[in-house]
């Protein structure tokens, strides 16, 4: 005999695909949602569809946007165009967003190098990044990679890469942990980092 | 600003509903349902509405049931309905059944006596347990209220009001680390707990 009845034990299941979620957290939060209201439940059913509906990758930054055509960074007038901020995840723009005082736009990798794991340039979307580039709009490049060592490699990449096209490369201040993820760096880390970023060229 | 697009911040929050679920690690949840495939995402979106549409309430334990007509531990044949054990809630009957020697049935109370709560007997589905007992094929009930205040005091409550019909009621002995919760027992200390249950008449 199973330990739960099946449509529970279902949903264990699928609560245990969250990252960091063992048996007893997903029984935890299965039985949770058994006592949700029918209307409740429906709802965060709908949620989990709708973040695969209604979330898009923007087509110039690859980060996450509410429409197809572009995200709110990209299509925001009073942003300035002439600064890019490489990130490796959609998730990192929201995080960078945090920093008030940044008014650039972003760039979404996809990804950092790691020939370990088989992830080349061609996996990321450096190429999209030159194409910015050589619009000519962009005179400096911030990029903030997790300070990992693939995030380093990353790093050390683009900045080769990019120097030919005459524009500022910098990478985020070690503020941040070494060997953390930007992810959990609090607000005032980051900012420091900002600020004392350090020019490749 | 949001944080996050509206999408993402709405399945945030619905995560943050879930016990124990902070701002950091719902994000942590949403993103990673963001990169399911469509298909996994849609499968736990099912899985949530699931367990509201295929889980039922058995009309004879109050326990949970894959059917309508009752729960697969009250059909079985080979249980003994000469003894129940009643538990506070749906999860403690699975609890309990991880203790493979136990062959009897189970009444669900609903919860646990609790004036300050304005919890009484007529909120529990104490008349309905009566109403098994008053059929005669009772002659043993296991109280396996959880041992705090109120699990005491609902244990001493169905003592009482059970003690007419002349049915040995027993309690699980203390091997229950007392101020828990019986669903963070471990097999053994729940085994012993039955093993060693003492009897109120």
């Amino acid at each position: 005999m199973a330990e739960y009845i099946a449509p529970l034990q279902r949903l264990i299941e699928e609560f245990r695909r969250l990252p960091g979620v063992g048996a007893k957290t997903a029984a935890r939060y299965a039985f949770a949602t058994l006592n949700l209201s029918d209307e409740e439940a429906a709802r965060f059913a709908d949620a989990i569809n709708g973040v695969k509906r209604d979330v898009f990758k923007c087509p110039v930054c690859f980060g996450l946007s509410a429409s197809a055509e572009g995200c709110e960074i990209c299509k925001n007038p009073s942003r300035d165009p002439s600064v890019i901020c490489v990130v490796e995840s959609p998730k990192d723009v929201m995080v960078m967003e945090r920093v008030r005082g940044y008014r650039g736009l972003y760039h979404v990798l996809g990804g950092s190098l790691s020939p370990l794991d088989n992830i080349t340039p061609d996996d990321l979307t450096v190429k999209e990044l030159v194409s910015r580039i050589e619009t000519g709009e962009v005179g400096e490049i911030i990029i903030a990679t997790n300070p990992t060592p693939s995030g380093d490699t990353t790093a050390a990449y683009l900045a080769r890469i990019l120097e030919p096209y005459g524009v500022t490369v910098s990478r985020l201040a070690y503020g941040i942990p070494v060997g953390g993820d930007i992810e959990y760096a609090d607000e005032v880390t980051l900012y420091r980092a900002m600020e004392g970023r350090r020019s490749y060229n």
